[in-house]
């Protein structure tokens, strides 16, 4: 197949599948997500991903409607029915097809799968991106449908010309920080917010040999890639802290890295038009070529 | 017909009627919406909305596709085939159909109308409701598809046997408002949020013969029923204060009152359980009598 969709057990192209109106994604957004990347048809990471659709399922009170096991041994099969060996892998649940209401209906929640061709990435390609006010909700830790500020900063940054949009919470947004804090720096008497994570990514930086990307909490979503490549550099001897950081300290930085499930960890070469990184080129390749093998190795290049 | 939906000039029943899957706001929710109660199959104060629709529209660079009388003849008309002469008339509009990408497509929007029956409120019931944190976006002003925490709200809501439930931003998640501001009130050494509105309706309180609601901002809907009670409460001669109110000032407050375009301006009798209003009744019928007075003129009664 050239793509492959699923809903509710139904299986087509992507143009030969059709969802009811009164789905609730139509009317509220109301479902989870998540996705992966596969090589030589063998979605990269399944179990982590897994397990993050079913906790961002329970932190919105939606019954995946099927087990682990079984959900991602469906997800495995239709990967495999791809044309192409490379692929982008997603899917989702939603809270099912009722009459408009915001409150929970009694029907069974839906299932979709979309896998469709997706280019390997080139980790020797830097990207560029600019900053973006993060004014999204405070659930960024669940892996919603609820995306068009998410949108809304990436059209952003396609207009400008670049890759994608890094989001900084404006000071008086932070959730239950003062404006003292340590992380909001005041210079030239105008308060710089902290960095959060893109449009479509986690964001992180190498300074002085450390890897440093934001805590888990939620304001980011814990991204697979950024776990993936916490542990490399934890195996490189890498020393990695998870404590937020300023756009200035990110201009700043020797190298500024986004990864997603596709992306892994893409280097940045410019943030707002200014050039940023290319300081620890050495250390930056090292830990690319760590997450790049483990692909690798577990999708069997 | 015994519902009415309509996607880019289909026309069924609700049940009949089905949606590409690459349709935006099964990922991203990309989309706006408005809606109104018709009676006697005329929908009320359709300027209002249709110009809140457009203006929503706007904010998040979608083009509706149709000039705003070609519009609103539309709806009209779809509102006369319902059976119901009482209905609640629904539509949006959606960035349109693409291959997931957060970036804007180049393809047209989507219009979708959804029109059912509804009951005529009775605003002699009064309602209860419960307190929920505000973690919304700050976006609230537009009226999006991202609809997730108001529906958890809503859900906590019935689950406490309520009708609604009042948002409240918590004070250090207040969008440019300093912990000192007089509307957050420390009370017992405890900081208390300031009130913004509902699940699914603006919120207002007599106070003292003053009828006060929030403000316009980015943390509320500018409601279509808010804004005709305003009006009325002025016709009538009743002092109006945009400005904010505490979680505090609403449980003693005369009367609280919640407002959207099926409820007009019912009364609350209790919030988290505790008894609040009924200090104010003679006020508040007045007010209520105007603002469905003016219905029952517009709809023909």
């Amino acid at each position: 197949m050239k793509t492959v969709g699923y809903f509710n057990g139904k299986i087509g192209e992507l143009d030969e599948l059709y969802i009811p109106f009164n789905e609730r994604t139509h009317y509220f957004g109301d479902g989870v997500y998540d996705a992966t990347s596969a090589g030589n048809h063998v979605p990269f990471a399944m179990q982590d991903h897994i397990d993050r659709f079913y906790n961002s399922a329970k932190l919105v009170d939606i019954d995946v409607g099927m087990a682990k096991e079984e959900l991602t041994e469906l997800i495995c099969s239709l990967t495999k029915k791809l044309d192409s060996p490379q692929s982008q892998v997603y899917w989702q649940v939603t809270r099912g097809t009722a009459m408009r209401n915001h409150v929970f209906p009694d029907v069974h929640s839906n299932l979709w799968i979309m896998i469709r061709p997706f280019p390997r990435v080139n980790l020797d390609r830097k990207e560029s991106a600019i900053t973006y006010p993060d004014r999204r909700f405070f659930y960024c830790n669940v892996k919603t449908l609820n995306l068009m500020p998410n949108c809304l900063a990436a059209e952003a940054a396609k207009k400008a010309g670049c890759d994608e949009a890094i989001f900084y919470r404006e000071p008086a947004l932070l959730a239950g920080v003062s404006a003292d804090s340590p992380f909001i720096l005041e210079e030239g008497g105008k308060l710089k917010g902290r960095v959060t994570e893109c449009a479509h990514s986690n964001v992180h930086i190498l300074k002085d040999g450390v890897f440093q990307t934001a805590p888990l909490d939620n304001l980011i979503l814990p991204g697979i890639a950024r776990k993936h490549l916490i542990a490399k550099c934890r195996e490189l001897g890498v020393p990695v802290s998870e404590t937020p950081f300023s756009v200035e300290e990110m201009y700043n930085a020797d190298e500024v890295m986004v990864s997603s499930a596709s992306t892994f960890g893409i280097s940045l070469k410019s943030i707002d038009g200014r050039p940023v990184g290319g300081k620890a080129q050495d250390l930056l390749k090292k830990i690319q070529i760590a997450v790049m093998d483990e692909f690798d190795a577990e999708t069997g290049k």
